[in-house]
């Protein structure tokens, strides 16, 4: 198997995530975000994966693009530790809060829609405050609701067994983190991201401790 | 079961392509996202559904969120048909298809997307030239390419079955279409999203058959 990676995207964060919680040793490529006006917009890279996104798992020739395809995969394929419950309901539960973060945070927040934002004439300042902090304020705001109210709520967003959904909380609050976005307001997801973060699993998965990271 | 739903809702249509695909009868609340400023901002509604967002599906007083996440339960708990393959590696490419559409197009062309750019002093003409339509148009790039390059595509996106690839598909191309973003660049999709239509199972799940669709 071959990662192609990037240590600050957050996205293949989750998959790193993944790989470790399952103990899978992979091969790594890494395409650098910012150099050379974004690796991933390069031939080579767009021949892998056309969305021209990170990350992307090379399997037997095959290549996954889509950080929670590739995870789904994985908990198919190497199914212990599961990723998912057992039970339909509880599958959904996990996968709602998963994608409440990687559909109606991430993509919104992604560096190809802050381009597009500063191209339509608006400063650094004025995306982090008036959009990045809105989309993450607005989504943990709901997650946060979802998870205080639920008595399926542990240790983890479900239970006390690491999930999809913290697979998917823990770069996103690292993100919250990085651009200084006020968490206080979601003492629920700051106490499951610090839960998750004494996982070497987790630790060893983090922006800061891959080689590409700067 | 209840559906949440609304006709212009595009993840909803997802949601009403698969109940009809599985044959399954339940009950409709509208939820109007213009009237009343939004009547998924309601509180009744908010305490269904903290995102605030259609489609929510309530089955036996548990109430499901994130349209992906049921429509993978509903595959789960009715498996026939199969909205997604059997083998790993070809449900992570439905999937990967489904995410491409679902995280990457969809949420950041999202009605409180457009919203807050309206806010942050942009026209309607300047959001749909500059914003909508440019994700529309890399995103279907991308899966253009990704389908009309592989043999696994059929008459469908996955072969010649219907998948949660093309349930995803078929609500994005009625909004390319709605909003008049060109799609002769798609030649693929436009064939797989006519191929679906003929189907009743998505003909009547189609935004102008829904009684709120005005």
């Amino acid at each position: 198997m071959k990662l192609y990676d990037y240590g600050f995207s957050s996205a293949a964060y989750r998959v790193r995530i993944a790989l470790n919680l399952k103990g899978i040793a992979y091969d790594r490529a890494s395409i650098n975000l910012i150099k050379d006006g974004g690796q991933q917009h390069s031939a080579a890279y767009k021949a892998i994966n056309p969305q021209e996104l990170i990350p992307t798992l090379e399997v037997d020739g095959h290549a996954i693009g889509q950080s929670l395809a590739i995870i789904e995969y994985l908990d198919e394929t190497y199914p212990l530790p599961a990723l998912l419950p057992s039970y339909p309901l509880e599958r959904a539960r996990v996968r709602q809060i998963a994608y409440a973060i990687a559909c109606d945070i991430h993509p919104i927040n992604n560096i190809s829609a802050r381009q597009l934002l500063k191209e339509m004439g608006h400063s650094d300042d004025e995306i982090l405050t008036k959009w990045y902090g809105y989309w993450i304020k607005r989504g943990f705001t709901a997650i946060e609701t979802l998870l205080s109210g639920s008595t399926e709520t542990g240790r983890f967003c479900h239970g006390d067994v690491v999930t999809l959904a913290d697979i998917c909380l823990v770069p996103q609050m690292a993100n919250a983190y990085r651009f200084k976005v006020p968490v206080d307001a979601f003492p629920t997801l700051v106490r499951i991201d610090k839960a998750c973060r004494e996982y070497p699993a987790f630790a060893a998965a983090a922006p800061e401790k891959q080689v590409d990271a700067g």
